[in-house]
């Protein structure tokens, strides 16, 4: 009897959940939106697109009757998302997943928790602007509380820009300020908690984005000190509990002054969790789809050093990247400036090694 | 620019090579026989049913003008192999699968290397199988020259049924008969050689077999002396030297009295290394691919030890076999007795762990 799982979302995260798991005898169903490209998961299962008749029944139907429902990013409907759930058990569950969508809501969850976040600021009118601007360190980033992501729908607040800004924002509107960390690092926490409510953590990883978007990953990080990483996996442990999560969770952090403030919470597998599939003894993409489907989570364990460096814009050929310790991973989709459209990862016992690979790798991709 | 793979064969070997490779940018079609059963490779490339129309040259059209073909299965039509290898590289080529095709040629190929071998008899008639089951220990094993594999045409010849198997064989027929070998235990050697010549080797396999079909594989094996490996590697070394080989090769072999005998040689990725996908840095199929590919292998290093237990004619759920330290392959094939269905395997730092696990898993697709 094979299992079926629907996701919500046919993108390179549900492309991997299932090339990682459908060995193992699940069957997968997508949920696309309209003008979504869906060629990530072209012949790995079946391809719903969302049309303005579908209720949740019929969507359930068209996904194939799943055993279980799941998603690959945040912005998800979240009253659809409880319309399914009366249907099939929805992992991460639709109360999750509503306190992750929004960036305010978000904040606000995780300091009712006492995580420890960058000071921040609600911004819905110019009122609130120049509190904001006033109160917080600069720069400020502006962000949207919905659909930004990856540098998108933000903007960057100086004393030499303020005025500007404030007169090209749409107000009143939904942003949320932050104030600028001048952090010594950006680090992540990736966990999988099982329907069982066991756990299972990956080791920290070093992120270096570019423009906003992740450009490398290294694991584990290196001098997270072991207090931190206490710190770090009770933050993780207290959103768990708080909204009974199940499925892989990516914590991303500020490493600031011996401390670690949450910058945000993805309820999903994460690009920095990519280089898992060669690192790790079981990717974050096979522990995700295990947990949702109550199954039991494979070991997090990793071997020596791992990097994951993305492929934003640019695709390399395995000709030109693979060496004895890289792997390349395709998304197969169509090249446009900034897109993801996929990654290298490299695998050594010694921290140096990776350390070069990743400078030469990102060398011949961006500047060749 | 995608590369394009031609495999012939479209069982679980092909479907574990392109779902390992898959995402490197690799394009697959695959050939089948007229009735061959072609759902394990289903949704994973072109599908090409070969028919009496298809002379090499409309075979590599149908295939999609591959840039390298390479096969799954020994009993392939060598002269097609020599009419695609016109049109694009064969590896491996078409001389050195012709040599592995049968099995008395193989024997006089390998002894022809001074590789050791069992005492064998070629057996074309009554008066040659007289003189076998004269000159070797017996049980004697008769083996058909070719299309034999995982115990099917064979005898096993002893002083009480050797007048029975004598009246009941077609003679003439091409037959080898093997001696019995008193082995400690069977170990296979794994290696894959890149286009460029490098050789990199797997760690050896110890396997345990059942009515004449793998059942258990654990790597690295235990207590292989430095003198066995280094004998091994150098087997391996002349073979694929004296046939120009490019891809995995697997040599299964007897291991007594200290010596290492080779049994036979599999030209192509090997049921002894499918625990690879979990245990190793590159699998075996990512491996054959990449060295098919002329792209630089990847390392063959292993992390702890690891475990294979072969589900035949029967299947699990992951439900019921997955542990932290177990994983799940199935090939989505039609369940009949004896057939290979799927395997799981088992990583852990400790082989006693190793060793419990594999035996009570079988005891769970087995005895219950």
């Amino acid at each position: 009897m094979s299992l079926k799982l629907g996701i919500i979302g046919s993108g390179q995260l549900a492309r991997m959940m299932a090339l990682d798991s459908l060995q193992m005898g699940v069957q997968f169903s997508f949920l696309a939106e309209p003008k979504e490209d869906t060629r990530c998961v072209q012949n790995l299962g079946t391809v719903v697109v969302r049309d303005a008749d579908h209720d949740a029944a019929a969507l359930y139907l068209d996904l194939g009757h799943p055993d279980v429902i799941t998603v690959e990013k945040e912005h998800v409907d979240i009253s659809l998302m409880r319309g399914l759930a009366e249907h099939c058990p929805v992992h991460p569950n639709p109360n999750a997943l509503e306190k992750f969508k929004n960036r305010l809501n978000e904040k606000q969850f995780l300091q009712s928790l006492n995580i420890p976040l960058a000071p921040f600021h609600s911004v819905k009118n110019k009122y609130d602007f120049d509190l904001a601007v006033a109160k917080l360190n600069k720069p400020v980033f502006l962000k949207s509380e919905e659909n930004g992501y990856d540098g998108y729908n933000q903007w960057k607040v100086t004393d030499a820009n303020a005025e500007e800004v404030r007169t090209e924002l749409p107000f009143p509107g939904d942003w949320v300020a932050e104030s600028f960390i001048p952090f010594e690092r950006e680090v992540s926490f990736l966990a999988v908690r099982s329907s069982n409510g066991n756990i299972n953590y990956y080791p920290p990883v070093e992120n270096v984005h570019r423009n906003g978007t992740l450009l490398t990953s290294t694991a584990p990080a290196l001098d997270i000190s072991a207090e931190q990483l206490a710190l770090a996996r009770k933050y993780l442990n207290d959103i768990f509990l708080a909204v009974d999560y199940v499925g892989v969770i990516c914590m991303e952090c500020f490493d600031w002054d011996g401390k670690i403030l949450v910058n945000e919470i993805a309820p999903r597998v994460h690009n920095s969790g990519h280089w898992t599939t060669q690192g790790a003894a079981t990717s974050q993409f096979e522990n995700h789809v295990r947990a949702v489907l109550n199954l039991t989570a494979g070991s997090t364990e990793i071997n020596g050093v791992s990097g994951m460096l993305n492929l934003l814009g640019v695709t390399l050929t395995a000709q030109q990247v693979l060496d004895a310790d890289t792997s390349l991973i395709l998304y197969d989709k169509i090249t446009r400036p900034r897109r993801k459209l996929g990654h290298v990862t490299v695998n050594h016992p010694q921290r140096s090694v990776i350390k070069a690979r990743l400078a030469a790798l990102q060398k011949q991709v961006y500047e060749e």
